[in-house]
């Protein structure tokens, strides 16, 4: 008699190889779920494995097309980084990843679904805050939660062990020591020796990006064309998904090294790599500027920190963030134009912009014309401006402004 | 009979000399008052151009310890970034000079000051919000808004004309196709060719930075202390002012060429060297998101963003401003620690920090220990945080959320 | 030989009676225009009087229902108040006012428009900023701004003297020593006796509302629908515009006695009545929060915030006010439901509610039930929210949070 | 032996008791906490009940004091209120209990607290918040979530058992059919037949305010004074502490019904009576406005949301919490002045306001005089905001601005 049916977010690896019998063992018939979003994955070789261990089924999926157009492009729009330097590669590939996770689950009329997040970071709450909002009688099992699970695997021994015992393959290469997590967009490592924040990363550590050291020594120079605040289809014909992949990576653009505030309140330090989404959000913030009113731009900022901090904390799948992405989308209809830029040394440069909906308009800001503007009007806004901070001065009496 | 004393903001160049004479041509007494806050200026030259040209008094004042001090500490203090990128070198520059132009004529009584600043800039605004907060009663001579003055100097060559005939030596190199302005933290580049945003700035044109393409071959590494959010004394030895300046320069960083909203509405284009600004800002992040906690850095962050408009705008001495720098330095009481970073070709990497007031705690966040921690709490974490989600979820009826 | 045509706003008094003149004088065409917002008002013979003082042509309009469709639902959905009390009765007027004169200076082949109000206050920008943005070119005449009109009419006097000597019908009751704005919405009352903010507003004053003393012993008990955050077609028949008129008048509700932040710097006293207005605020909080997401209303709350000081500043026709329109319109699209409520004495107080749509759940919430919900998910829920303030006390060490 | 000594926050009322029993039955030594925030108990009898039942010790603390200095007056700053109807008289009491527990646990060398919320309400999470931020090491045991526990009281019924079984005395009179909490700044109501939220309140549920219909027929005129945002002495003499208390309660001031957003995700409805709270509130947003620059309000007013939320969901003890505590108490400077009011009949009415540190300056926003203003200015004011619209329309080419 089963248990019931759990649909398995399974990377092919050790940990949610056991998980996968462990899952067995505890009586459920697991199905398992591979996503494809772009991560270097021999997909075959887990699907294998999937069925040698007794999935009942096994789904690869093949995300990537989805994960650009409905989680990239629309971060794109909104700027989204957070706490100013994090471009949230895996926070927007967590929800791609579990909406599908749920679709498998309605599908084969799972009652379950599992992954093989850990209790203390921010992916197990994506995961499940995905799977709650879009099924919300499902019942998770995050076996790193359980204390019968993660007392019996204290550690990477107790798991090779367990694997050895149920015939699980196990790798031979050692791991490295942090942990990696990794898809089209990017690239992160966190944990191992990588949580003592004061030492620096290892130079071989970065599998995305070259070493800007040894990026070539001529700049790249290219176009980008934006229409509606997404990158406009001739520029992806023109770079196709490499935009978002390796050119940029040669030039050894988007790496960082922060410490980052996670969901549950915890200070965690993270390096990323992000090549092609440190251009693209380059080039967004120009076209964006040149192009929007300057106080919905405003606006539309703040939409975009609230918009990060959601999706940062699994709330992808939400009310709020649908009416914040609902509002900022709106705010990108006239987003569209060319803009040129260099890429050199893990640097990005913009060059110049053009667009047929720009409100920068040359001769009203030219020096040496005097087009449709009075400079006499400046006086009065400048007097208006200031009756305020005057009636101010007056009330403080004089005092030295110096601290 | 003179109609009164005009303290004017004096350059030494061709335009605030016609000023000066011009202003004695209409009957004022005028003040020289030129500030040395770290531009390359001859300023015995243009004290006896001044003295030449018939000013009432010269004022040379040497403001470059007070700008570090007053200015560019509390700016970093804020991460202030103007509309994503501009650093605000100029922005910040304004009220430092303008602040000891009215202290100088409150010394001399007198009722004017003025300055050569144009009609559709924001430096006009800079200048004079300062001076009516600081001097509600001054009067604002800004000639390139007064008709008689902009009707008869309707460009270069009348200016050339009028300084011949006034004996005001005239400048025999030819001046660049753009303007300039430059302080010890920073040059800007606007107007004259630049006005056309999508052509490129000439390569010649950056005189602070070094072309990335030409920066040494090798990462410089340094370490920066903080302390309470300012650059700590130590670090301001061991690299004096020369952070702010040359070194990081010689590396090309801090280079932008961005799209801007002036104040008064109009879109501009703008190209910015802010070479030690970028180090600092980049270190600031860091060792900030290190210390402070997650809550209090996402107000302070907002408080950032209103302080960087206000600063642009010209408010940096209004009531608002000043709660506003009041509540971000206290939010940096904490921030205090060493942040090690390396500079190459343009780029700031940052490579590891440490902090004695770091709310980091290694072991609570380790993947391998398990620290002051119950993972289960984070399942009713996660359960609670979806309470909303799943109500939502049922009240709208399952739908496919792909869009 | 005329020097153009001028739109004139036209209110039929003796400001707007002497400007027509003024204007002819000045040779203008004038073509007079005056909106029926709902104020009380002998339309007729403001026509006849127009013509009578040479009015080129005459246009009164009826603009109540697109003020209703257009101004004060938007504003209903917005909970549009400023500065925490002020509903903006008048500031909601103004850009349906000014609206249509634009259309009529189009149609008219008008290059002028030209108002009554004063220089120093907010109705000024709202008229003509919304005649800026729907009409660039036009230029606008605004006496009370131009010294020789200033001049010449230094006080009600000058205005009775130059009356008498043109033929303009002279007022005969004595003016109240304040002025008035009214419309089917509200009416505000300021300046005169009303500048001293201490001096209590006499008992007299107000017009549209009865003295809550003097109100029906009984309260009135009512029942409100909505729409997609619309007062729904169902009550507005059973209460048709008297919603916003006389029946919550007869209560006493909705006097306000507020020193508001004009947008040019100036603090000022209003008095204001809003009697529909007010109920209507409440009713539709009521709705709002019983429907809508818990976080998408403290968004949408920012959003109001912002709408309702670009409103009070005479935005409404501006990019980031359609914008803000577009984004609260969206949120409302839930708000739908009927709300009991009772009026009494100057007083609305909400007795219930129910909706189709609400994300209430009342078995969820039942303090006698458990419904889908597990209390042990709040201890992980705390302790997860406890992790960064029990780290920060630690950071601390203890001592004593008394002040 | 001892399982370890728990401060249980005792009310004297069922619950609490057969809590206290239970604990005791579980091995823990069991010390009793009593607040009196004002609210109508008899404490000693309380005291009494809590010996018979074998309390090893009993504390009655007389916090009324502490609760109006460091709760209530920083929330009167802060203009407190949650989703814009709710005072929090509930959400600002908790941490005040809590931090006194928790003083008694560290004295008591108590390594646990324990308290009677149920696991659906905030309060749980109010006194836990508190406690955790304050002695990071106490653990909290909180009956109504343990499943041994509530699986075993269901109703009201298992606990009278309970009660008699154990010698709890039990109540006599019937229990009203929902749950309330008051102290001397409110009364809340919540659950039982209130969870209907189309029912209406019973007319005598209301026990701190007078039904408007029977308050007295003669409006109640005071003057209330402020220095630094707080009540000022001089006002807390004249009306002592009864101005948080029944004279405005007389007027039946206060009363709000409510459905509400708790932290934990679900909508509630409340009923609350906030007399001398709500003349408060109005005062002081009077004396504020009247008094504080118009920008430092608009940012002081987006902290006081901030506050509100945070204060709601139980951080008051937080790093962001004290830090915008510390921004508003320095936006208070100030604040300062007489607001004269009147209370008729459920309605708070200003009259009038006076001030030796207002920014209201008569002679300048007169419009009889011109005072330090001249009206020119406004036109370029208004044509310089104006640029970025006309820009805007151009742009998008003429369209008829009606929906």
């Amino acid at each position: 008699m089963s248990n019931g049916t759990v649909v398995l977010a399974y990377s092919g690896g050790l940990d949610t190889s056991c998980i996968l019998v462990w899952l067995k063992e505890q009586g459920y018939d697991v199905i398992t779920y591979l996503a494809n979003i772009g991560q270097d994955e021999d997909f075959e070789a887990a699907r294998k494995k999937a069925e040698s261990l007794g999935a009942k089924k096994v789904f690869i999926e093949d995300l990537r097309s989805e994960f650009v157009e409905d989680f990239i492009w629309p971060s794109v729009q909104a700027n989204a980084v957070y706490e100013d330097r994090y471009l949230m590669g895996t926070a927007i590939a967590r929800p791609c990843i579990a909406r599908r996770q749920v679709e498998i689950a309605r599908m084969e009329s799972a009652q379950f679904v599992s992954h093989g997040a850990t209790g203390k970071g921010n992916d197990q709450i994506r995961f499940e805050l995905t799977c709650y909002a879009l099924y919300p009688e499902v019942k998770i099992i995050a076996p790193w939660r359980i204390p019968e699970f993660y007392n019996r695997f204290r550690g990477r021994t107790d798991l090779m062990e367990y694997a050895k015992k149920h015939g699980i393959p196990v790798p031979v290469t050692p791991r490295a020591p942090w942990s990696m997590d990794a898809n089209l967009m990017h690239i992160s490592y966190e944990s191992g020796i990588l949580e003592n924040p004061k030492s620096h990363a290892p130079a071989d550590l970065y599998l995305m990006t070259k070493n800007p050291e040894d990026a070539p020594n001529v700049p790249d120079v290219l176009e980008i064309e934006f229409r509606k605040g997404f990158v406009a289809k001739a520029s992806i014909q023109k770079y196709p998904l490499s935009l978002l992949l390796s050119p940029r990576g040669k030039h050894g653009v988007g790496r960082i090294d922060i410490v980052e505030n996670r969901f549950i309140g915890m200070k965690s330090r993270g390096i990323y790599e992000t090549p092609g989404g440190t251009v693209l959000l380059k080039a967004h913030l120009d076209i964006e500027t040149f192009t929007m009113d300057k106080e919905v731009r405003r606006i539309k900022q703040g939409l975009g920190v609230k918009f990060s901090e959601l999706v940062y904390n699994g709330f992808w799948y939400s009310p709020e963030c649908d009416f914040v992405r609902h509002c900022i989308a709106k705010s990108q209809e006239n987003v569209e134009g060319k803009v040129q830029l260099s890429i050199f040394k893990g640097q990005v440069y913009i060059l110049g912009r053009e667009s047929p909906k720009s409100l920068y308009n040359e001769e009203l800001v030219s020096m040496d014309v005097q087009g449709d503007y009075d400079p006499c009007d400046a006086s009065g806004f400048i007097r208006i401006n200031a009756v305020r901070l005057r009636e101010h001065c007056r009330l403080q009496g004089f005092s030295d402004p110096k601290p």
